[in-house]
């Protein structure tokens, strides 16, 4: 299939509604940035690489990451993290401490913060530094040295970060918690503040298409484990709005608040756009759509 | 693939578990059927079908059939249905009533009790008659002549109704539900209340795996409509269990307390296993396990 | 005490805030009256009864009279209606449906709707006829042979009971609810609509400050089951606004959406006063500053 | 009234079940307490106290301080305190998280956690030093000038903290805690550590009966006040079984899990009753008995 030429296609496409949707405002460092950027990039499981746009400029990675500090808990530790986390779609508008409440501090899934939290404290727990961690296997598996946290953005977060402590302390009250919340929370703000580019995102998610190899062509995952991070992506990854991705995308993806979205096509190749205009339910609003896009013209779906 | 091998092989591999799990107990019609029942049906594309165990034998559909009637629905009405209806996993391990409350009753997708009312309550409005327009359906894309409600079944569902009858009116006063709450309480009863094969049933999800074509080659859903429901089977299907379902067997699926699941494999073939004993969840365990095998067997998995 | 002199010195500090809120507006009966009545009636302990402004004017009792049904299922049945429904505060701002479903169908107090229904349907199945049972109370114990029932507001309460059909369906589904919902919802809408003056609840109330006496000085309660009645109006009578009652005028107090409220001072007197407009939790303005002055200008506040 | 020949009536009559019930377990230095201690004290407006049993006997107060924090908050910052807590029974039995979220961070009333943080934060604003303002204050009032903080307790309570920590910060990320949540914390846990005697706290409460009445005949609060405190303690003060409270003794009343309960008879006396046996509530088990038996005995409840 010709790449370059879908991503040109759909460039074209999606140009009108580049620019919609608002940026995240919750830290500064996120509200400034100019929401007409759009960049896309196609990594196949060869590791060529296609883009359009902006797709070489680095973005706040935010909750994309996720995807990846799971993979290597499960990498390292195995599937006894299933134990504190579940795998469950949360289905709930409102926020997530409800649900940790009716189910004793196991959060659904790993996705939304508190199962991230509980993941990045796994992380913590196994390598002793999560956050560094996460960065070289980023910098090897894009091939980019240059990777590297953006300090301000890491500080927004932790000055905003009263939600995410309650949760880290509630969970921790349940003992599903057992670093010191400050530390952990530090992991966690860190982790969420990599600038990385679409180039650089499409690569490294390559192990998801390709059945948990890696880069250098050594496992990463079990093929089953593989199957299991882009099953929790599709029914988890977006949000409050998974079914509504699976509906028009049909692909694992996730997302973050930084207008990033990564979706992976099992066995073919992976995916990566941003566009920093948010819809109300967090998903980058040109990024649906140009992921809705290339499933229409591709017929790449997974249904 | 040679799939009637496949489906011995699974039939061995399964065999010591056959009978684990307990029937469904909320009627007696369903408390009483034998649990070391287990049939598994494939439907391929071409029409072509294999089978093993009790493949044959009709057992009670209950909410595999919502399926067919959300099919209808778009079919005949469209995409207006997303006005009433949500495609969001509930992700609720109590009950729908709460969730329903919060989104002033719009449920949160038409394979939970709440929203598949909406749903026939529409079938309803459309056709007049909206169990035997689900009939008439399933018996022509079966190839069945003989198929046939239950009437034990139905009317020990109605016995036992009062829960259905509070969603229905809770939905009504909302504005949701549009036909007299009895009225619909009968189709919703009498649909659930249908007997059919795994073989019956592989055969009337055909239209799945063909991208929207029935039996007879006339189209019955496009492309993106089918594409919806495979979708919404994945993160919707099986009760609280979607999440671990897509990490398990890694296909669309759905689940009846009857102890029957039907799956699809988008563009190949779709499948139906049968045996009643069921997990905490309400889904078939040894079901579960056969469709586990066979995406392991075949990596037929969407992942 | 001179009751007349306080009532009159009431009128006129409240005259100014007369009109303010706004009737209920679910059903047109209650709609279309005049949000500039007054009325407020004292009736001592001996069954004199004192007056001002609207105070003999028949108007729609609504939920007031979940005070005299509860009265007469414990004065008939006994202590054992404690085991079906709870005694403690709803405490939620939304809906009684969720906390209903979180305590497997018994309704947390007598005075939510789902408790009323359970109360009603006690006496239903106590009597055989809890409306006319009812209302042959309420003529006895106001002296007034001429009560009755408005059937244009129960209709009107059936047309829309939807919300209070699925609550008893709910309940019958965990069989807290023995009466066919048809018939119950029947008496319970009949009990809503029976019309009484200031005059008329003021005295059919004064065995609450009796200590269970009735008019006739029978004794229809113990003293302890008065008491109990008092404690669950304090704590529950004023929808989710009792903790503020009890703030601001802290007597014992039940309202109704037709803008009366009865309140008791134990061993003392009874009062009940009207006014139409409502605040956004159901109680009549300036009902709820009419009562506030009295406990004011005369101290009988139970704290 | 003899209050000591009541006092001893009381004794006798429940001495049968003192010892049921548990100790609270959370915390290694409640757990230990023997439970077989009982302990009673009346306080009349006068200042002249009675007593029988383990009345002069140091136990740990716990939440019973959260009336005394809430008096010293109104005193010194008035009636803006109503802006950021509530004055509603929290009404569930679960947990107050759930609660907390649907309310935006403003709690249901000052005796729940989360509404006892924020008054606690508020005082430490109003006063640079909440918990020795209220050590002194107590002191003062009870004329004890021993009184003390169990720094073991407070300790022990800060080591198993983190559900408090949890609350804090989730206000917090509302904007209704200002204070450093760990400062907060420690002012919240040595509040709960001070140690009364049944004489200690009758007569520390007494301005509570004295309609807001200092031990030295100062003003502490105005009438209005100190029946606002009277009216969230009959509907709040006894965790999720105020409802019953109300029903069986009839009087506003604070518990802590120390096996301490404090009830007012306004105009009339205060009392506190100590036993460690909790029921599954948080309650006293044989220190409801005997307040019941009190209202019983004396007819001084305030239905």
């Amino acid at each position: 299939m010709d790449y370059q030429s879908v991503l040109e296609r759909i460039a074209r496409d999606v140009a009108p509604q580049v620019g919609s949707g608002r940026p995240a405002e919750y830290i500064p460092a996120l509200a400034a940035v100019d929401p007409r950027h759009f960049g896309m990039a196609i990594a196949d499981v060869d590791g060529k690489v296609y883009g359009v746009g902006d797709w070489q400029r680095p973005f706040s990675t935010q909750s994309i990451t996720k995807v990846f500090t799971l993979a290597l808990v499960l990498a390292t530790g195995g599937d006894s993290l299933w134990e504190q986390v579940g795998r469950e779609p949360s289905g709930n508008p409102f926020n997530s401490l409800v649900q940790l409440e009716y189910e004793n501090g196991i959060p659904r899934n790993p996705f939304i913060n508190a199962g991230a939290l509980v993941v990045t404290d796994r992380l913590q727990t196994l390598t002793g530094d999560a956050s560094s961690e996460l960065l070289d296997f980023l910098r090897q598996e894009s091939g980019n040295p240059d990777l590297a946290f953006d300090p301000e953005v890491a500080e927004s977060e932790s000055a905003h970060g009263d939600r995410n402590a309650a949760l880290a302390h509630f969970m921790a009250s349940y003992g599903n918690i057992t670093n010191p919340v400050p530390t952990l929370l530090d992991h966690y703000f860190w982790q969420c503040a990599i600038e990385m580019s679409c180039a650089d995102l499409a690569l490294a998610a390559r192990f998801l298409a390709r059945h948990g190899l890696r880069a250098d062509d050594s496992r990463l995952l079990t093929r089953s484990e593989a199957k299991q991070i882009n099953a929790v992506m599709l029914t988890c990854g977006t949000y409050d709005a998974a079914g509504e991705f699976a509906h028009r995308v049909g692909l694992p993806g996730k997302s973050g608040v930084g207008g990033g979205i990564v979706a992976v096509v099992p066995g073919r190749c992976t995916l990566c756009v941003w566009s920093p205009g948010l819809d109300e339910r967090g998903n980058s609003v040109t990024g649906v759509a140009a992921l809705d896009r290339f499933t229409t013209l591709t017929g790449l779906s997974v249904f």
